[in-house]
């Protein structure tokens, strides 16, 4: 088992299998040393999770939860795409994206579950992305966050 | 002509001229080996097409149209950096955009519209892409879709 | 001091020290010879400005004024992370997000802000990016825009 996933395991997550996605595109696309994540949204052993409006029907720190289990199904995509999470050299961006009311402003905070999960399996090094964190207007089947990712292998 | 405008035709689709932006950017960017195409709107004959709100003024299924206008317009824009289609050797990311109503779950069968004409223009493997569907709260004078683009190409 | 900032003092502007982001990721991570920046907001001497949601609290020119913030910020982080400015090749590609009302469609006019800044700082060529312009739904703070980039240096 990966140094990465060793530490997901004392976090108690385990990485699963990496969601197919249900149309004519891929769940991740290798270009150069490039990992090019498809945007991924907060499913759970095949069900969709964390649905609702985020300001209206679910609070700030729950929509924080909704982006920790998005940066778990980011891991299981790298972890399809190079096997050994180890070879993994840097988690380049994330691109966040809160489905919200109009007026909030706490996207940073919710993001902040997927960021932090990084630093954490990967530690500060690797871990270290870049990030945008905007609102959507709606998302697929009313998920309360989405998040793509491209990170760095060798 | 290329195996890829050989398809298109086949489809009924002729690529015509890449639209030129109003403003101080550029259409796309060549950077390596890959292309980074802006974001492209459904215009057509330098008319914009399907300007609405999806949920609302235009149901699912036009609104895939658009996408699939918002593709042909990319790989306009892939000609044009390029020369030859079948230099393009991956689609590595569609990044779409659909303006709709803050309760629209259907962002991926919207998009779909876009990453299907992928696959049957330039085939399974330099067609397989990575994306993200996500809802803007409004769009360009009003269109329903935009969609940006990252190439790979030989 | 580089050409680049020799132009940008011309234009009455200093650039400062680029912000710290508040949480577990970076402001800008360098992969290959890209230089991927987060999302900047409209920050000024550490204090937010342009909070107000364009269309109801800001109008399109004011925005304008709050994008071309948010691309003085862009090249803070540049600046930070290579140190000479002159050695930036190319601005790859900027990602604009007006927070903006369901009905606002000068997304463009507004982004312009940013992109006529690139282009009068690194000039036409160099400066010649591609971008995407939509509309959040809400941004960070309440921020009228939000912009990320991706540069090429050597």
């Amino acid at each position: 088992m990966s140094q990465v996933e060793n530490r997901l395991a004392d976090m108690g997550i385990t990485i699963g299998e990496a969601a197919a996605p249900a149309a004519k595109y891929v769940p991740y696309v290798i270009s150069g040393n490039l990992i090019y994540v498809s945007g991924q949204i907060p499913m759970e052993g095949g069900q969709l999770k964390f649905q609702g409006k985020v300001g209206a029907d679910m609070d700030r720190d729950t929509a924080t939860q909704a982006a920790r289990l998005c940066a778990i199904n980011i891991i299981a995509q790298l972890k399809a795409a190079v096997g050994d999470l180890d070879r993994i050299t840097r988690i380049v961006r994330l691109g966040g994206f809160v489905n919200s009311t109009a007026d909030f402003g706490d996207q940073p905070e919710v993001i902040n579950g997927a960021s932090n999960l990084m630093f954490d399996a990967f530690g500060e090094t690797v871990g270290a992305h870049s990030r945008a964190a905007v609102s959507a207007a709606a998302l697929p089947r009313g998920v309360a966050v989405e998040i793509d990712a491209i990170a760095e292998f060798a």
